[in-house]
């Protein structure tokens, strides 16, 4: 294997920090491991090895080289994994998030995604990148069980996914959600915009804009909550 | 004012950094704030200087005391405030974190209980220190709307408030929430453990144990993730 680098995101592979994450992906998605790399202090060696051989993942050995791509973060496993894609599937919901801003935020609403049911994420660029370290770990490797794919715009995703019926999350959407009234769809995108600035106006005309209603005492719900609440109310209003 | 400190849990007064996070906690409880620091480059300080004005608050200036009390956040004010202690309210809903264990966790928790109209919360120690500065900010300044009080154990909590009804959230609770039968309950607490561990098993006996039913292909909800949806839902069917 090539000599490591802090990651960026031109590389054609990736980083998975941490002992969890790790087994998570192995578990998912064993052929894309390149290597694992573990912490000569790290304590439960010989269940991780016997998996790695199960796989026949190379076992990597070097504790500096851990220390640097995972940065500040205290780390004894690495998994080294290639990129790749996906393609949503045609007949499941979606959650679309429009310009993510935030790693730490995508990789919770992954994690909450899988959690109540929904596997396939779309993000309409810009957004951050989905094989990021931070947006992997943070995910606690739920990245790994769901299908993600980027769009430039919308419109792209519209076209791609035309059968969906589409439901905005904005702070002054026309429908106030209860669990008495969401909506029960079938096949449905939820759509959430960026962390600081919600979606843009033009997406109250795209389907019927929905809100979940909160005091006035604070700005907003935080954006992950919000996919939260949103998430659980759509999957339960479905059954 | 006496010479300025990185904060300490012993201290009887803390910081709000951020200028949000700061107008808030003025309007919500301006008897508090003994001083606002405002960096030389912030550029909206017209508005909040005279805000400041109209409550009698010193302006104090110090840009190099900011980024001592602010670490290495990109911050333009700082209030410094009295700490303060708060009774619950004995006939409105609940939330009890025990043994919170994460700063950025407990402030988005008292944001998101703020938003959907839950304002009185209770720490089981040991927890993490609610006036700590990266509580206030994360909580975007929501801890300042709302009742928080330490209790240190659960029975003394339940001794002082004897009617609420408990719904400990526990990943294998007897009742598994759907929009269709959360528990109408009048007057509840909803009982929430450690981000990593969990509420302790004994939980289990003091009321209804509850969860959100979730997917084997994810560890857990996020703890914040969890509040958010148990909050929505018990709220929601109390109206």
């Amino acid at each position: 294997m090539e000599s490591i680098k802090p990651y960026k995101k031109e590389f054609t592979y990736s980083y998975c920090l941490g002992a969890f994450p790790s087994i998570e992906l192995i578990k998912a998605r064993p052929e894309l491991v390149k290597g694992v790399y573990i912490h000569s202090s790290y304590t439960d060696r010989e269940t991780l090895e016997a998996m790695l051989f199960r796989y026949q993942i190379p076992i990597l050995e070097g504790d500096r080289i851990i220390s640097r791509v995972s940065e500040k973060e205290n780390v004894f496993v690495v998994a080294v994994f290639e990129k790749y894609e996906c393609t949503l599937e045609k007949n499941q919901p979606h959650i679309i998030l429009v310009n993510p801003g935030n790693m730490g935020n995508l990789g919770t609403i992954l994690r909450t995604a899988a959690a109540l049911g929904i596997y396939d994420i779309g993000i309409i660029r810009p957004g951050v990148d989905s094989f990021h370290p931070k947006v992997v770990r943070s995910s606690m490797g739920a990245l790994f069980r769901l299908r993600h794919a980027y769009f430039n715009t919308f419109e792209e995703y519209k076209t791609a996914y035309p059968k969906h019926e589409l439901f905005p999350f904005m702070l002054q959407g026309e429908k106030k959600l209860t669990i008495e009234n969401c909506p029960r769809a079938d096949l449905f995108s939820l759509i959430f915009g960026n962390e600081a600035t919600g979606l843009p106006e033009s997406y109250r005309q795209i389907g019927t804009s929905v809100m979940i209603p909160q005091s006035l005492d604070v700005d907003s719900l935080n954006l992950t909550i919000a996919v939260g609440i949103g998430t659980f109310l759509f999957m339960s209003s479905k059954n």
